[in-house]
């Protein structure tokens, strides 16, 4: 299983979306569409065994956290706009402790960043934190190491623009959350979700 | 120089672009838009030296190819809809058998997508066709072959969901265009092009 939890600090609370101002009015909702677009479409197929968390705290009731669980999607498409659809629906709820389902496969409910990342280490996945000062991913995640991991899941997490704050850095540090990084150049929380599946690609159907 | 050559089949040749339709009447338009994104853009900044173009094959008038120079570019948001707004303009022009510039950085022409081909052969560059059956990018493009490569700069040649008829294959064939892989599975387009610039950000950032 690979799941992705992004802090979308910006992000837009309420179903009161702009579909013609995602980047504006909603707090760069653009930025989340791509991210769910790249966790999860394949050409011609949807990547079954993801799961990707967008953890809101932009106006106007934040958090606000979405679970879009790929096994369970349905009519969905790649592009911006129709994820950005589904997003209003969700959000459009009323929002409780528990995730409650809006659409096939699209969860929500008022958990916070912190919540989601302390249940996946308490799961025993392999969580970590994508990072520019990161140890380079492929140090951590390798022919050698990946068929022990596999069997626990992989959890990466991803800022925006803004990114982390200190505060959260220091929490994840403070659970054991290793920093990977993925690149030299500071990259899209999309374009990160893109190169890790690549390297869990290449060493899950590559192997033998 | 990082260049892109992406042939959309059903991508539309004219400016009447319905915003709210990227992927139906626009005939996929929401993947050249990613492609551009994808490109481009870096957190907090605009990758100067890579070149993108989109040559389109939809209706009413194919082809009609564009190019987008990231050291020109401006005004341009990573989001689908602000590209697809700069699409607009530029096909909504005359196009001459030449580049005419629509907006900063933004070109279009009657060019097609084996013209384009020819004069990036032409030039010298180490051309390459993204295509699942390839050799591994990693045997072709690594620390040993990659300070001589780049002198003379990479194309990468992408299809879309459609992907190159027979003929564009045995033409880039017969021109000697070697194919390279990045991944067992087929992805879109914009994976892709993100894939290509982290390895060649490794290679290019991390030397030394």
């Amino acid at each position: 299983m690979r799941e992705f939890i992004l802090k979308a600090n910006k992000a837009i609370t309420s179903g009161d979306i702009n579909l013609k101002d995602l980047p504006g009015s909603c707090g760069r909702l653009d930025l989340v569409c791509r991210c769910i677009s790249s966790a999860f479409f394949l050409s011609h197929d949807i990547r079954r065994d993801t799961v990707f968390y967008s953890v809101h705290y932009g106006r106007p009731n934040p958090p606000v956290a979405l679970k879009f669980v790929g096994s369970q999607l349905k009519r969905v498409s790649p592009d911006e706009r129709s994820i950005a659809i589904f997003i209003k629906k969700a959000l459009s709820r009323e929002h409780g402790p528990q995730w409650r389902e809006s659409t096939p496969g699209i969860y929500h409910a008022k958990k916070d960043f912190r919540e989601i990342v302390l249940e996946k280490v308490r799961e025993g996945r392999n969580v970590y934190l994508l990072h520019l000062k990161g140890r380079p991913i492929e140090e951590v995640i390798n022919e050698e190491t990946y068929p022990e991991m596999r069997e626990r899941g992989f959890v990466f997490i991803l800022g925006d623009h803004i990114g982390l704050s200190e505060e959260d850095e220091r929490f994840l540090r403070d659970l054991g959350v290793e920093r990977i990084s993925l690149s030299p150049l500071e990259l899209h929380a999309n374009q990160c979700i893109d190169i890790v599946h690549n390297v869990l690609d290449k060493l899950e159907y590559r192997r033998g």
